[in-house]
């Protein structure tokens, strides 16, 4: 078992505390007396006057074995402690950070021996560490002088060890020992949302978590339009980059000062993007990604400073890591799914899909890892929907309909009781009810088909053909009305005609990605799927087994990784072996073009039906009933459409 | 022999030219008929075609030997060509350039194996030129996909290879074949003056050299009042090498228009400069160096890109290498002396000595290398002097006096005539004699002893003593007329006793300085000394041994190295194994600091006699003759000041 020690055993940083235990101990057949360990020495009893040593604590640094002994090393005196994951408790990170800190004492400059002050240094690492191949940056050396003559010749230095080169690099220094801690950001940069977890780079832990929009929506809101934007104006890359850079520079001040950290701490930073994010993050033109054949600048992981990035937030000298890109449209953010979810060590043949304007799909049976993406479009997150909106207070996010009566419950953000749940109506009137999100529309979809209101083939049928006066005319097909807010001057929430359409054609891809990653393994049915995204965390599995989003399986068997990417960057962040795995594993994948697969088109023109048009998910049937209505035949204005 | 080649094969640059040649060598042994090379085939009809092959050529990739042939190799198809020095023909550069270019094809973009466009560029230049562990900065990554598609997927790559650290960097991209050529800058970053060469990394033939004020003149004229300065204003370090770096980048585009080079194929950079401006250059605080013990922040050779010493003039993924700093007062300007003239390799003796405000000494005699710096202050440079000025037209720059007539000769910058030469008053009508420069002063100094017109405590006789009326009264001292230009307006041009004293205490430094190197090294005498630097250049040996203030050596083995740091800086810019031998041999060379060593100060008062108060200088007594006067004992006014 490895001590943690940032003083070098000098008895002044106590990272290496331990807690000896005495008796008899039956388990590994010896009995520990006190004698078993040497007596507090005069650097414990320093220690311990100045900074207190908690009762039954001893400094690893300084007791001495002298007989059979049994020693607790508390979680938090082990390098490679490992630190639960709060959001999904199923694995733990294990610590293994590139950057630690090294508190050391430099020997003095001499006339005779005129060695420079960082050559100095780095011998004393060497001695004392054993750090071999010390470089640091000019920012870096400028603050050499003053910091050892300050510290007087002891100074606690900051140092990462890239997980593919060797050597050291130094990235931070302090005079005296540094207590003040270590720390690191894991950055999820999506195209709405950017997301940064503030990490204590010693013990794991997450100390603040912070969202800012991405400023990009003002060139496009989705990924295509942005690619758009560079590719018309001559500096729109630029400008982009220079936006989200402007962004991810407030978002670790306000993130730093959540946590009430100095970011002159802050000396690491991971980051997972899409491709279109991650160009333009690292000041790359996307152009290349929005036509075929979606061609990345670079593909591999990449690591370099802070100042190297744009990045005026954080020490010129931090480490960057970005994960490495699995396709030009799965990214580093599906990669870092990879490394939280690890399909490449699935027990079961287990899909993950990570839903948001563009699914990323993994599937993994312990031997084989597929990848690829499917343009599933924005509906999803309920744009391209007549009532859509973002999940925001307001927004219609469950969905239940009476088979019997045709009647909705809902639910809405910011409120947890139902519709027809007593005082809904006073818990909402705030907000109000604006609107349906992406979650809400995936219910209200499924629910229409397990009322009987909507027919396999997508068709919502008419008042006269469902019994239902829920049912209104649109033009020349039939909506379901959610909610009618007008008597209180709110909105009429409905799902109409097109929103099932919109739905549909999202869900068909998704399943029909799902599929090719299938027939590329050649396997008819997956054991798992994991539903990984904020996103996917909201979603009801088996609303999303009724429309056919996913392949058949038990709906136990469908569960949610919550926010996968951000773990992923966290694991990436904390432990430089995940930097490694990673790579390998992204070079191991083997990649499903979608675009250029022609039976992409057979199975998404199959899976236009809900659920399917000739899977029978019997998974499914097992636990729910589908009612075999068909308005298609009986005509209507469906018919009528069509015709015209 | 390694060929040169640029295309890697494929004919089309040319690079790898041979001449066959055919007959009988009964030198060889062999007799080579045309058919013991293959016919020209279609790639070199096609180059003949396109650019013309001269006759008699053919492209060492596409001829093949097919039996006894005699094949010259031109040495520009030489990979490790050989270059002629031409500012000292004594020794040339091995050419092994740390950058050089490679022509690749790359394969396209594939959706099947999605693999970035750097990560299929690293892929082809591993297959093709084994090139391995290629890295690039974000600029590069962000010129990849354009320039490839230009290129049409054929692109060429300025590659760099560290001499310390395995794997490439991309440092230059072109499409197509780029035959603009590859170049690099061998600078030294003097107190004074900046000066650089621009060098062609494929020949090493200087294109053109440039020489520009350093603007840190402005916050005081030598080193010592440069730190003041820094140490007196807040920002006063920042401001200086703000202002060095600004010199710099209109160094480059004015060195860059003057050979016609485009600044974005100066890939490489090399500095040599004193240890203040070492640090000023990089943006270090020099205070320490004003202070014992003169604590460098950085000894070790530094490499970087240009980007991050902020020289916008440079490609941002440039390279820099900036030699390693033997001491706190001996600076990387010196370790370039070092590898320009190699004292651990000389086979006598030697002693270097590089003339500046600050003087450096190298005392090598193959097996060790011993280096100082002397205080020796600027007199040598024509500071401090009453009528001292730099060496620029119209400064007397060498002196003869009669010792019969005790009249001078002098010559002055600007004309090759003599004063009793005729037309000397018509050729120096227009630029004027304004004063006397280092050279200048150090032969007047040394004509006046041999003249007999100064004793060898270094005081100047009276008119009486003397019998020349050349001297005149200057309060209580006697100062020696060189020029009386106050007849047509210019000014009167004396040595004063001031000047004498002034050159004797610059020169009692430097000898001192030598004294402590050969005690070091447990010898009384030198075999060999080399005056480097400019200055070095037009310091007559005689005279300085008149002075003394070199050891007596035979005259003739005193020796000028021309600028040798900045042929040192060149050498270090063509041939990366010199860098890791200066590297090598900086480690080992023996310091001696002058400031803490009490025999210094012995060396230094022994010294003050001219030449010397008790070493014999016999090598000089064998081609001069130093009068035995003494003008102290018989009192004038020379004793009445000191009595005063």
């Amino acid at each position: 078992m490895d001590l943690d020690s940032v003083c070098g055993g000098r008895g002044i940083c106590s990272k290496c505390q331990v807690a000896p235990a005495f008796g008899s101990f039956a388990k590994h057949g010896i009995t520990a007396v006190p004698d078993a360990l040497s007596d507090w020495n005069a650097v414990e009893a320093r220690y311990d006057r100045k900074r207190g040593l908690a009762a039954g604590r001893r400094l690893g640094c300084q007791a001495k074995v002298l007989g059979d002994a049994v020693i607790d090393v508390p979680p938090e005196s082990q390098v490679h402690r490992q630190v639960v994951r709060k959001d999904v408790d199923r694995r733990e990170i294990a610590m293994n950070p590139a950057t630690r800190l090294m508190y050391v004492e430099v020997p003095e400059p001499d006339m005779h021996e005129p060695a420079g002050d960082f050559e100095r240094l780095a011998r004393a690492l060497a001695d004392e560490w054993g750090v071999e191949g010390l470089s640091a940056d000019l920012t870096m050396l400028a603050r050499l002088q003053p910091v050892l003559r300050q510290g007087a010749w002891n100074v606690t230095c900051a140092l990462h060890k890239s997980h593919r080169d060797t050597g050291w690099r130094l990235t931070g220094l302090w005079p005296g020992l540094h207590e003040g801690g270590l720390f690191g950001l894991a950055v999820d940069v999506g195209s709405t949302t950017i997301a940064a977890h503030l990490t204590d780079l010693s013990t794991g832990a997450v100390l603040a978590s912070a969202g800012i929009m991405n400023p990009q929506i003002r060139f496009g809101e989705d990924l295509m339009s942005r690619v758009s934007y560079a590719m018309m104006n001559p500096d729109g890359a630029a400008e982009m980059t220079a936006a989200v850079r402007q962004a991810l520079t407030t978002l670790t001040r306000q993130i730093a000062s959540d946590a009430d950290v100095a970011t002159e701490a802050i000396l690491e930073a991971v980051f997972v993007c899409n491709p279109v994010m991650h160009h333009l993050l690292l000041g790359l033109d996307p152009v290349e990604l929005g036509q075929a054949p979606f061609a990345l600048a670079t593909s591999g992981s990449l690591s370099m400073d802070a100042g190297a990035l744009g990045l005026s937030s954080l020490p010129a000298s931090a480490r960057i890591y970005v994960l490495p890109c699995i396709a030009g449209h799965v990214g580093a953010d599906a990669a870092a799914v990879a490394l939280s979810e690890r399909p490449d060590r699935a027990e079961e043949r287990t899909l993950i899909v990570d839903v948001g304007t563009n699914a990323e799909l993994l599937l993994g049976d312990g031997t084989r890892v597929l990848a690829c993406s499917s343009p599933t479009g924005p509906a999803f997150e309920g744009a391209q929907i007549s009532s859509g909106q973002r999940a925001a207070p307001g927004a219609i996010e469950a969905v239940r309909i009476d088979p019997a009566t045709k009647a909705p419950r809902i639910r809405v953000i910011g409120c947890e009781l139902w519709s027809d749940d007593p005082g809904f109506e006073e818990a909402t009137r705030a907000a109000g009810i604006t609107g349906i999100c992406g979650s809400g529309i995936i219910e209200a979809v499924a629910e229409l088909r397990l009322a009987g209101l909507m027919d396999r083939s997508g068709l919502i049928g008419s008042p006269q053909a469902t019994g239902s006066d829920r049912v209104i005319a649109d033009g020349r097909t039939w909506s379901y009305v959610l909610h009618d807010g007008r008597a209180a001057g709110g909105p009429l929430v409905t799902v109409t005609q097109g929103d099932v359409r919109a739905i549909q054609l999202a869900k068909s891809a998704l399943y029909a990605g799902a599929r090719l990653l299938m027939d590329e393994m050649e396997i008819d049915r997956v054991d798992r799927v994991v539903l990984a995204g904020a996103f996917g965390a909201h979603i009801s599995p088996l609303h999303a087994m009724v429309l056919g989003m996913i392949p058949d399986v038990p709906p136990d068997k469908v569960t949610s990784a919550g926010n996968a990417a951000g773990t992923g960057a966290r694991i990436a962040l904390c432990n430089i072996d995940a930097r490694r795995e990673i790579e390998e594993l992204v070079g191991a994948i083997t990649k499903v073009e979608t675009a250029i697969e022609p039976r992409f088109q057979e199975h998404f023109v199959a899976a236009n039906a809900i659920p399917h048009d000739s899977a029978p998910f019997p998974e499914l049937r097992r636990v729910v009933v589908l009612p075999e209505v068909q308005f298609g035949a009986s005509g209507g204005r469906e018919r009528r459409r069509r015709r015209g």
